[in-house]
């Protein structure tokens, strides 16, 4: 087991009708002027606006609001949080929203605390040191934004789509209610599923010796999430699997995964996938459903033997050659069969388009820790993925 | 799954030679006086203690030290504590040793801040609203005092070993270097470890619809431990099996076993153990290795389906009659198997002093979850335990 640093401050509030905690939670640490973040328009159709609301006011919590952070958020719309963040002189950020929320209110924390532009940070041109509080509401689970430091965010004008991570991003509280969740459409439950799921694998192809407990750990929570998909593509409203899928979903990017490894995972997968979506606004978990699986035959070799773990833990795949790519290839059957697309041409993406997307994921390259990848390792995975 | 709140904000620094980073962690947040609490003299031969004065001192973190806490901690001591923090000013508490000053340390941080008498906490005549910010460096595995919000003092006068809970008393750091562990007595590293064990089974047996997960996960966690410990009586020094151990006993007992349960866990026999400890000084895991088991074969018959759970997962016992008492005893053997005393007279305890002993647990009666027991059951178990 490799030294590591392990930091997961978030309190969780969790279950049904616990959306009415958030007032309380946010005036016990003396917050009275807040900015709510949103989304799409659910939650003015599912209640949860209401309940927040309602809950701001009984706490005397004044705000001012700003919806329409879509998914695959952007940086023009970023910015526009942060002005109104600087022009309310807000003591906080709260998201209410899925992952895309959570990760726009997250770098419009720090952004309001800066008098540059918030790209700086993810560029690298500054680094990050303070940000505004952060508290959330999650009405989908996936990403795990809402218990961990990072934000991923597209610069539209050149399809770049990067991550910053800082200790201070780390949300306060976050109020998950898996109920809310029964309306998602079926394609955002399984992309957001498959989206934790691939958190975990990201982190369990980087073993080293003394991972026993922490291997098995992430097989649990793998299980744990390929078990509940399923059902709540059958029964949307699902309690029990919804609460625990949600549950699972954030604990799978949290930091428990990656513990004690020798890097804290891959992220070769993601980092193509984010090329992808910022390029073609595929879904998150619907990109990593196709790329994941490619970048796992072209690299497998490189660390067989916990492929081939995977294999067996997962699919019961025990015996016989080529266990390592057999469990690839079941990983990739299981999402498809939650009805994922699991190649780029299912998503409108021609061939002609692949060199495009290397293009783009390689201006970070080398990429992965399983194997460097370089532009035109990243063109082959896409080929296979096409 | 039933809903619940998750808080482990402790930032927890991992690994070989990572004691000298506990200076740099108080100065980032601004701490410039701490009152150092340890315990019986090990850190002065180990090498800890030098580490951490170090460490202090490189940051100009002036420190004055207080000594001698005790497994099964005194009251008296935890009031010279305070006297100490309060005489001093101190802006933190800085604990360096195993679960009982880490116990120590955060009773006398919520003392230090109150005017009364600390033991008013204890039995409810004060509610715990503040306490100084608790920091520490842990030598000995076992209780997850480092990343949990409780604290268990004894009060010499009439041998009240109680616990105390709130999260103001969560530590925001703790330093775990699993390598100054190799030097322990063996029976520590197996009463801690079995103490660790008994974390997760007082919360696994509190078992629910929808808790598939949690319940996988706490199996996870119980195997590993049990994997663990006997390699340690083999070869004390095995730096793998100490890290997984310790990070397992971290884990143990910091809130994710006890998510979506009705209640959060049984933990009469914790009870129970802590009257024996607090009349015979027994180590706390080596209590708790004897009355368990028996406290399971009183009540198994209550929650039977859990515990032929735990006899087919953990013990591999899937057939036949009388699973669940064969599990029990499963349990049982192991802890003998590792040197650790399984019955009351192994410990010096005579029959004639079980009434006492239930005299003493009973004042918090009813105990217990899986069922509600009184004096009458507990002397039964300890019957049972003798």
């Amino acid at each position: 087991m490799q030294n590591f640093t392990f930091y997961a401050p978030t309190k969780i509030i969790f279950g049904r009708d616990t959306i009415p905690q958030i007032g309380e939670a946010l005036a016990a640490d003396g917050i009275s002027r807040v900015v709510l973040v949103a989304g799409g328009g659910s939650i003015y159709k599912n209640g949860v606006h209401e309940a927040v609301t309602g809950s701001l006011e009984k706490h005397g919590i004044r705000f001012a609001e700003i919806g329409g952070v879509r998914s695959n958020p952007r940086l023009s719309k970023l910015r526009d949080v942060i002005t109104l963040l600087k022009g309310e002189k807000a003591e906080a950020v709260l998201a209410v929203g899925g992952g895309s929320v959570f990760d726009t209110a997250k770098a419009a924390a720090m952004g309001a605390l800066y008098d540059g532009d918030v790209w700086d940070f993810f560029c690298g041109k500054a680094a990050v040191k303070e940000a505004l509080p952060v508290y959330g509401v999650l009405t989908a689970s996936g990403t795990s934004s809402e218990m961990n430091n990072t934000a991923v965010v597209t610069r539209e004008d050149d399809e770049s789509k990067w991550a910053i991570a800082s200790p201070v991003l780390v949300p306060k509280v976050s109020v998950i209610d898996p109920s809310v969740q029964a309306t998602l459409p079926e394609s955002q439950t399984v992309s957001g599923g498959i989206d934790a799921v691939t958190h975990v694998l990201e982190a369990y192809v980087i073993s080293c010796p003394g991972l026993d407990f922490v291997q098995d750990y992430c097989e649990t929570l793998i299980r744990a999430m390929m078990r509940r998909i399923p059902q709540l593509v059958k029964n949307p409203a699902d309690y029990e699997a919804r609460a625990e899928l949600a549950w699972c979903c954030s604990l799978a990017h949290n930091g428990l995964s990656n513990v004690g490894r020798p890097v804290r995972g891959d992220f070769a997968s993601h980092r193509i996938e984010h090329s992808l979506s910022a390029i073609f606004d595929v879904p998150h978990g619907t990109g990593l459903a196709i790329i994941m699986p490619a970048w796992m035959e072209y690299v497998y070799r490189d660390a067989e033997p916990v492929f081939e773990r995977l294999a067996a833990s997962v699919f019961g795949i025990r015996d016989g050659e080529d266990r390592a790519l057999r469990g690839i290839r079941a990983l990739r059957e299981y999402f498809r069969s939650l009805g994922s697309p699991v190649t780029l041409r299912e998503v409108g993406v021609a061939k002609a388009d692949l060199p495009r997307i290397a293009d783009n994921a390689a201006k970070l390259a080398p990429l992965g820790a399983v194997r460097k990848i370089e532009r035109e390792d990243i063109l082959r995975i896409l080929e296979t993925a096409w």
